[in-house]
């Protein structure tokens, strides 16, 4: 199972865009506080729309709170982040990698990539632009952790060859 | 030039945040109306943020002038569908390609994808689920077609290997 770690968010609705996207992918969706909202806010929820009450999360105090309740993680956590070295598609992907994203203003801080250059992925953009959006980021890199694990263990057989037009 | 084409879009939001994402990959934008909103809107600047000015976009007024205003579009012309035998994986894009997206609630319409099945390209996703937001599905097709070409024209040498603590 995949993992989005979201550090400190400030948006509720990226976090619940971020939610539905992790619904429709099978991906856990770790929250490391301080959050900029409150879980219950509508607008995490008119984002996250009805696939929220199905959505598997956990809320953390602070990053040392998520490294010790995910001991698994230090080994195969990646930093999505726009000061890094290597591609997002540089890397490979497990399906039990952990990929973390910044607060929206600010990205991941430095004295947390510092450890770990080689883990660090940025997705490429015009020169001169600032930023995609969270929710867009997260998608981008989950799908291509998706695609390197040839979309395991999603889709069925019964829902790919039937169009309706058939 | 990557093509992303709107057909009929609903939420000024979603274009927006999709204006946002065509001018960080360099993408122009394609509008097939009619639009669920007015492109002076509120909702589509406060998504597109400061990007939307240096949007490179083309409004129509229907698929048919969509058509007779891109000549080589029909050609390389692609539908992002749940309704696809083909992964957006398994297609080749090319720089002038056009990826098509139908509105929020419905999708592009049968009656033209029934005539080129082998465009027609999904997203998968666990079964059962509905399906991604859209702006979602724009970054993340939009985004294997650069993976596809090496993200030629995204990233300069020069912002590349720079870090911050370096």
């Amino acid at each position: 199972m995949l993992n989005i770690v979201l550090y400190e968010p400030e948006m509720p609705a990226n976090t619940g865009h971020i939610g539905r996207t992790c619904v429709i992918t099978g991906a856990k969706l770790h929250l490391i506080q301080p959050l900029g909202f409150h879980l219950s806010e509508k607008a995490v929820k008119r984002a996250g729309l009805d696939y929220w009450p199905r959505l598997n999360y956990e809320v953390y105090l602070d990053y040392n709170d998520f490294l010790e309740k995910n001991p698994g993680a230090k080994d195969n956590l990646f930093f999505a982040t726009t000061k890094a070295r290597y591609r997002y598609t540089d890397v490979s992907f497990t399906d039990d990698s952990y990929i973390m994203f910044g607060k929206e203003s600010a990205g991941i801080p430095e004295e947390i990539l510092v450890d770990s250059p080689e883990k660090c992925i940025r997705i490429p953009m015009k020169p001169g632009e600032r930023s995609l959006n969270l929710a867009d980021s997260v998608a981008i890199v989950t799908f291509e952790a998706l695609r390197q694990m040839d979309f395991k263990g999603l889709e069925s057989e019964g829902n790919l060859h039937k169009l309706s037009w058939d």
